[in-house]
């Protein structure tokens, strides 16, 4: 008898739950495991031995965990340490009580680095457990993929609030700047895609060093041609000496690390200190853009729902460990004008510790935005909406697991 | 030969251009006016003669116009002083010149307000005007109607919103405080529609003069009892004296009027400030949250499609004028446990310049959220979802008057 356990990490998405649902399925349809444990709280309830069995979730229940948002099993920023031989024994010794063969980790960089780490440690000091990642993160940034689960559905409630509060801008005639902020530490791809619809004047990405002389001339420029500006922000902005543009309200928090957010408040202060207009309208999406189920990407939440049925098929095979499933997207597809995602596998080490950019030559000068190479890689993966099971007025969701 | 012209005022709705299709629609239905003219920028651009027609806007362009969400034609805030002769007489002018003998005018108090001041004035200085007036505000502060177009659309907006961002506060286990901010400066009523997903922890509204030391009491204890707290705040929350809870974040805005905004950041650092937790998240909806379309109520956008039909359908009588069309509830339908909307007619002065707050009966004493009434009186509000027209990935929107 073998078991598999099941857990999630990092920030949440609005498709997290359908990649535990991909591998739970997976099971139900060709029983490699006689159970599917569920880690509470990532790998820091696993290791209090908080499980939960989800070997026979009704069908019904696995539809309504495709549909809900952020991590139905809850989340953690714990992350093992690589020399930590304590946390990989105590780890090892819940797998042994539960006969846990194969531990999936959905997560993001930070997951796959443990998912690395432990399947080396294993490989040596507990043969024949496994380790396999699945890859999420809004933030997009994984190395070898074409994109990464979460991103594409925050995407598309970031393009719907985007052209919504861009009509509702243009609705006014008086003089203001409007700023959008949404998330993006080190990568920039989620202010990107905001772009998409046409919507942004300028964009402010953590790919390119800010310079206040040339982005107050570009909203000069903007309202002088225009006599509006309507401007996206990634949270992670900052002038070439690192500093981020939110440092002033992280400095007011009181806490001694960088929290981000603020930094569409900064430029709006900048743009009315420099006498451009004399007010200005700030939005920060925050977490409303990265598990909003009610704008799901069909792209995405499919995707998801087949990289986790992909990991749980790929490891009948003894040897599948310290890998991780992804997403490619079909060059010969796109050639002939379609989209189309292939799923493969590769070595955890390549996901873990690197961060995938916005690429440079996607950036247009001067924050006017992105080069059409960069529509044509965002536009298909927003397409589409999965038919919502609603009730009382919202998306139904589950949460099975008494988190609260 | 006579024409009508419609025009748009006060904050963007996700639904106040349906109103506007059903002006139009009803008149290609029954031609009472030749043309139907679209006043720019509402009554600033009424005066400046800045007129689009619209009698013969196709079907497909009318289908697109109910799921645009801001204000078509535009907005202002300008307000016509009662005692402006001059302005009133430009106005008769323009309706001379275009042969306008009906102004439709969709909008908020302010705008009921002027309807009736118009109508009053016209009987002496200009039979055979006539000023109609069709509701609308996110704000639901319209006193004798049960309730106004768009709101519902912005309760189920932050109904969703309020649940995703639940379920991702859930996920983890740091202790930390989530606080939503929705707009809503003098009436709750947003903000205590986020309540009917049973999410919320702790409501904070303007109907209640805010008590710093009940709150820090109410939030101490929901942590005590279940690690967590969820508070949802309106944006106008004061203290006694009238102060704003956001007042320190106006006064650093360079302002010298008050921009709300902040209430939430304020809840969040008091919170830390008296050590109960030492982190909180904040999450402003802000504009996202009443003009998006994404996530329309189909009561919400039917109900104002009809107030547009039935404005235009009862001005075939030329005595209606000084008169607001609105929405009241069928008792007899509440009766047997059903919604159902009555749309009726009334003299503008009944709808201007009052403010119909959240009901005190309906506020559950120490924060702790909203009665079994408020919860029946909002739920039938936002059920139902229009088949949205998708495009892009986003839903398909139309902005034919050359706004930018």
């Amino acid at each position: 008898m073998s078991t598999c356990l099941v857990a999630q990490s990092g920030g949440p998405t609005a498709v997290i739950n359908a990649s535990l649902a991909g591998v739970i399925r997976a099971n139900q349809l060709n029983p490699l495991y006689d159970r599917v444990w569920g880690g509470i709280h990532g790998i820091e309830g696993v290791l209090d031995d908080r499980l939960y069995d989800l070997t026979n979730l009704p069908g019904r229940e696995l539809d309504l965990l495709k549909q809900t948002p952020s991590s139905a099993l809850g989340t953690c920023r714990y992350k093992l340490k690589r020399d930590d031989e304590a946390d990989f024994r105590r780890l090892a010794n819940v797998m042994d009580a539960h006969d846990i063969e194969t531990m999936f980790y959905i997560g993001g960089n930070d997951s796959m680095d443990t998912v690395d780490a432990l399947a080396e440690w294993a490989r040596t000091n507990a043969p024949g457990k496994r380790f396999v990642g699945i890859p999420k993160t809004v933030d997009n940034d994984l190395v070898p993929v074409d994109h990464c689960p979460g991103f594409p559905s925050a995407a598309k409630v970031a393009c719907q609030i985007t052209h919504a509060t861009r009509l509702d801008y243009d609705a006014y005639t008086r003089p203001e700047v409007f700023v959008l902020e949404v998330m993006g530490r080190d990568a920039g791809w989620l202010a990107a895609s905001c772009c998409l619809t046409g919507d942004v004047d300028l964009l402010v990405l953590p790919e390119v060093d800010f310079d206040r002389d040339a982005f107050l001339a570009a909203v000069q420029q903007k309202f002088d041609e225009t006599g509006s500006c309507y401007i996206v922000t990634s949270e992670g902005a900052h002038y070439a000496d690192g500093t981020y543009l939110s440092a002033g309200d992280a400095a007011n928090d009181g806490f001694s690390h960088a929290v981000l957010g603020g930094a569409a408040s900064t430029l709006k202060q900048m743009i009315i200190d420099a006498g451009i207009v004399p007010r200005g309208v700030v939005q920060d999406l925050s977490r409303a853009a990265r598990s909003s189920n009610f704008a799901q990407s069909l792209v995405d939440v499919n995707e998801a729902y087949d990289l986790g049925m992909s990991a749980h098929m790929r490891s009948a095979d003894p040897a599948f460990t310290g890998a991780v499933v992804g997403i490619r997207r079909s060059e010969e597809a796109a050639a002939a004008g379609r989209y189309e995602a292939e799923v493969f596998a590769g070595p955890a080490n390549e996901f873990a510790n690197y961060v995938k950019r916005f690429p440079a030559a996607w950036i247009l000068p001067n924050y006017q935005g992105i080069a059409p190479e960069a529509v044509a890689y965002f536009q298909p993966l927003i397409e589409g909406e999965p038919k919502l099971i609603m009730e009382g007025g919202i998306p139904a969701t589950i949460t099975p697991f008494n988190l609260r």
